[in-house]
Parts: C-alpha cells; sequence; structure tokens
C-alpha cells in the first residue's frame, strides 16, 4: 500500500514538474533490452533536455530525423510500396492491354517478379510511374489507404501496417515526451507514406520527407486539383535526403535514425555539427524473428555505413540481441 | 470588486475548460476595427472549433497558410529581400571587380535601382543568384540575421522586422491559440525567411515553405556542409503554391491569407474543398500609414484576385478601414 502510495507520488511529481530524471523510472522503453543502445540513448536525451547540461538544447531545435523502410517498418522481401506498384499492376491492367506484350508489364502479370527485380532499377522506375501517375493526390491517397487497410506480407500474413518495429514506436513516444520533433526522412514515396504515418507513428503529414513526382494544377469540374505527373521530382536518398532536410525542415537535427547506406550522409551531418548529435544504425541480426542482412543486400544494404558507424563510435543496435520483441502483436 | 471576482472566476473557466465561446469576451484581435472582415475571421473560427458544429475540423488538421510579402509584412517599394540583394552586391564588389562594366552591376553600383527594375525579372534574378549563392546554408543564415539586426527601410527608417502588421500578429496568436498550425507559402526566399520568422512572427522554420536555390553536399575541412548554388531550385508563386503546399504540408489547407494575385491559387484551392474553407485578401488601401496599391502595381500587384474575391464571397480588409494600427509600434 505504501508503495502505491509512493507510486502515484512520483507520478504526479512527474507530471507537475516534468522532471526527466525522475520520469527514467518509469522505462520508457521496455521492449529494448539493458544494453548499450538503449542507455545511449537515454544518455543522450539526458545531456540535451536537462537545462543545466552543456549540452542542453531548445526544445525547438530538438529534430530527430527517421529514415523509414527497414528502421521504423520491415523491408524484406522487398520494400512495401512496391509491393503495392505491384497490386496496382494487376488492378490497372485492363485499362492497359499494350502491357500484356510489353515489359517490365508482361513479366509482371505472369507473376515473374524475380525477372522484373533482376531489370534492375529502370525496370522499378517504369513500374513506380506506370502506377503511381494520373491520379489527383487526393484519389491517390485514398487508394493507399484502401490498399494498406487490406494487403498483406506474403511470408508474415499480416497488414503490412502491423510490420512496424515496437522498440522504435517506444523510441518515437520517448523522444516526443522530451520534446523533440519527429520526423520521416525516407527514399519512399512521400504521397505513399502520409496518409498512414500519422496512425501507425504519431507522426503527421507534414513531418513526412520522402521522393516524390511531379504535380500540376488543374480545374476538374469547377474544382482546383493536382494531378501526379508520370515524372521524378526529387529522389531522396545519399546526399539528397541532406537537402530535403535543409528544404523541409530547415535546421540541422541533433538526432538521426537509420539502416542502409542511403542513410549514411543524413548521419554524418547529424553527427558532424559543432554542438552533441547522434546517429544510430539499426542493424537486421535477427533472421528468425525478422530478417538477417547487410554488407550485401540489394535492399537496405548496410555495408559504408557499418564501418563508419565503427569510426565515428555511432550507436549500433543488434536486432536480435538489443530488441525483446519486433512487431508490436508479440507484446500480447 | 464583485466585477473582479467575476472576471478572475471567468478567466479560470477559460483556462480550465478552453470554451471558444467565452474566451471570445476577451479580444484576441484589438488592433482589427469591428467591421465584416473580424467578425467572418471569428465566425468561421467558431464554426471549425466548435465540437457540436457541423464545420467542425479536427486540431491535427487545422491548417493556416499566410503569404509573406504584404500579408505579414510591408513589401514597397520593393520587396525586402531585394534591399538585402542590393547590399549584398555592394558588400560582394570588391570580389568582383568585373561588375564594374557589367550590367545590372554596373547601374547599381551606380545606385541607379530604377533601371534595373525597368530590366524586369532577369535583371532581378540574376542579383539573386549572385548574392544568395557561395556560401553554406549556416553562413548565409548568420548573413541574413545580421542584415535584419542593422538594415532600415528607406523611407520610414525603421527595421525591416520592425514593418511586420500588427493585426497579422493578432491574428496569428488567435489562430495558434485555436488549434491552429501557422505556415508562412512565400514567393520570397526560404532560407531568407527562416531566420527570422519564429521570432518576428512565431513560425518555425520547418513551417515556411518559399522558393529556393538547389544546395550540394560537400566536405569541407572534414565537415558535412551544404552548399548553396546560383541555381534556382523552385519558384514558389501562383500555381507553385499548391504544388509546394502538398508537397511540404501534404494537407490541404482550411485557411488562407495573401494579397496578390499570386496568392490566388491557393486561395481557390483553400475554399474549393468540399469542406468549410476561409479565404482572406488583404487590399492595400493606406497611403498615408503605409501604401495604396493594387490592379496595376508591379509589387503585389491585386487585380484578378479582386474580382475573384468579389464573385466567391471572400473576405477582403480594407487596410485603412479595418486595422487600428498598421505596425507594432504605433501602439506605444
Amino acid at each position: 500500500m505504501k508503495r502505491t502510495l509512493l507510486a502515484v507520488f512520483t507520478l504526479g511529481f512527474v507530471l507537475i514538474f516534468g522532471s526527466p530524471a525522475i520520469a527514467e523510472t518509469i522505462d520508457s522503453l521496455p521492449s529494448w533490452n539493458d544494453g548499450k543502445p538503449k542507455q545511449s540513448i537515454i544518455k543522450f536525451v539526458t545531456k540535451v533536455t536537462e537545462a543545466s547540461s552543456p549540452d542542453f538544447v531548445p526544445p525547438a531545435e530538438r529534430i530527430a530525423v527517421f529514415d523509414n523502410d527497414g528502421t521504423l517498418w520491415a523491408e524484406q522481401p522487398m520494400y512495401f510500396q512496391l509491393f503495392f506498384a505491384l497490386d496496382r499492376i494487376k488492378v490497372l491492367a485492363p485499362q492497359h492491354p499494350e502491357w500484356k506484350e510489353k515489359e517490365p508489364f508482361a513479366s509482371l502479370l505472369k507473376d515473374n517478379v524475380e525477372d522484373i527485380l533482376a531489370g534492375g532499377e529502370d525496370a522499378i522506375f517504369e513500374i513506380i510511374m506506370a502506377t503511381h501517375s494520373g491520379d489527383t493526390t487526393e484519389e491517390f491517397e485514398k487508394i493507399v489507404r484502401d490498399w494498406m487497410s487490406t494487403a498483406k506480407h506474403p511470408t508474415t500474413k499480416r497488414l503490412f501496417t502491423e510490420m512496424v518495429y515496437q522498440p522504435m514506436l517506444e523510441l518515437l513516444a520517448y523522444l516526443r515526451a522530451n520534446g523533440f520533433k519527429t520526423f520521416i526522412v525516407s527514399g519512399g514515396g512521400i504521397e505513399f507514406m502520409r496518409p498512414l504515418t500519422e496512425e501507425i507513428y504519431g507522426i503527421p503529414p507534414e513531418q513526412v520527407v520522402g521522393s516524390s513526382i511531379k504535380t500540376k494544377f488543374e480545374i476538374q469540374d469547377g474544382k482546383p486539383v493536382l494531378v501526379r505527373l508520370p515524372e521524378l521530382n526529387f529522389l531522396n536518398d545519399n546526399e539528397g535526403k541532406l537537402v530535403a532536410i535543409n528544404q523541409h525542415i530547415g535546421r540541422r537535427p541533433i538526432a538521426a535514425f537509420g539502416n542502409s547506406d542511403g542513410d549514411l550522409q543524413m548521419m554524418q551531418w547529424t553527427s558532424g555539427a559543432d554542438r552533441l548529435g547522434f546517429a544510430l544504425y539499426i542493424h537486421h541480426t535477427d533472421a528468425d524473428r525478422e530478417w538477417a542482412y547487410d554488407r550485401k543486400s540489394s535492399i537496405g544494404g548496410l555495408d559504408k555505413g557499418l564501418d563508419e558507424a565503427q569510426v565515428m563510435g555511432w550507436t549500433v543496435v543488434d536486432m536480435k540481441q538489443d530488441w525483446k520483441v519486433i512487431y508490436p502483436h508479440e507484446k500480447e
């Protein structure tokens, strides 16, 4: 009974005075095993939030950026956006009889996905353009929402939105509770992510940065709309991530989270400022609960980044060792 | 004494229950005369914030977009960014001996500003590129801050940052107090605005959308930086404003504020959704306290917009009639 009273008193104290030190006694990262990554996260957050700390950062400048594929949700055996695109090809095929004879569509309609992926980036680019354009921005948003609410992953048989990483959801919430503003900075399509990010990550559309195609203003039935064009606007990867962060956010982040070489420059830029910066790589090491891949993977390859993390002393999460659970349903 | 107690009780009630109807009894827009614009603003805000209203909009979707030049601060006799560029030409001239012979720089160095403006958009574009590139993003931010803290307007002799519109500052604060997220969507340079918007408008850098030049990732002295290139990335005007809002914010605004034909499509898009949308034009009618200009002005021209506002029933602010004061210092 005494313990309960103390707990209530402590909680009340935290709610009123918001002391991060005391709040820490309630574990904000329960799905993280006690290890170096968890400790380094808490140490960093304490350093930038305690008013007396030499590394204190005002709340307005506490910008944290997260890659999406492989960092906040899974990305194997291929990016989830590609599953969406392949499903769209089948839906749109009746309107495109020419696809029966034309690659990469012909292979795809015969379910030869490997052949398409072997066609490399050009084939993938053509598929994305064919399936992501022609609609208004509002129509496309609805198409994405509908797909996300029904499509299932081929091996886990779960909704793609259920394949987010539970430890990262806790990390997002922990950072926000400590005054951070959390952004997604992903190579994925900005309008493919936005319909869902608020619901699954608590990140509103205006805090999502991604690749994009061009749009065009039109009046349709007397109403102004934006129509999506089959033309690349911006590819948000590698150095592009810095350009986009500068363009979109206008501040250098103090914390960056990624899992592939495409995140390397973002990490360097975040940790290379004159003030304290935090960079964390997720290393996919768990072939049983998720997937194990790094240096040689064509999806989410992590090679140079793994070496640079060593040199720079960045935090590296070993998924198998550091995470108690991977997906939210495992908690249940 | 009773009145005081009642006031304290009412304030306490408002603080605790946050009732917008009662909060209204404290005037949030004291620099606005009681007229149609003020009434239409309050009516709109009440409609979208009262939970029982058929036009209720959840806080996360309460996006308000503001043009900057001529809407939040003055823009005559030319855009303030152009004063900055002309001052920079003089600072940079010793490094560019060729400018003595080369237009538009030669005229400018002889203070023939009219000749340059007569040279039209091409001359202005050349001046902007010459003065806004070459530095890293962090160096440029400092240059802008330094200039803003010392440069004075030629006729008012005030700092440019003192030439913001007091009624608009109140409007920004009023909207935010009602759960709106306020964004700038301006034709001005995004990195020219960002260093100051938080301080002068309470709008953080990540909520500023503007025109931009390209940037390039480089390692300088072992540190990653972004260098500004003399190449246009995006011109944020007319239809471009919609493209940028979609790209940057990812939601259709429910309120738009502007003062020129360059804001017209943004107004149409905001007010043309299936749900309630609010569009407000500021009409510069006060030659004594500010400037009077509209249909034929080369800076901030308002012609088609004025007609469209009439047809669509948008709110038009007559600065002379509707605003008690223009600039903050007039309150003192």
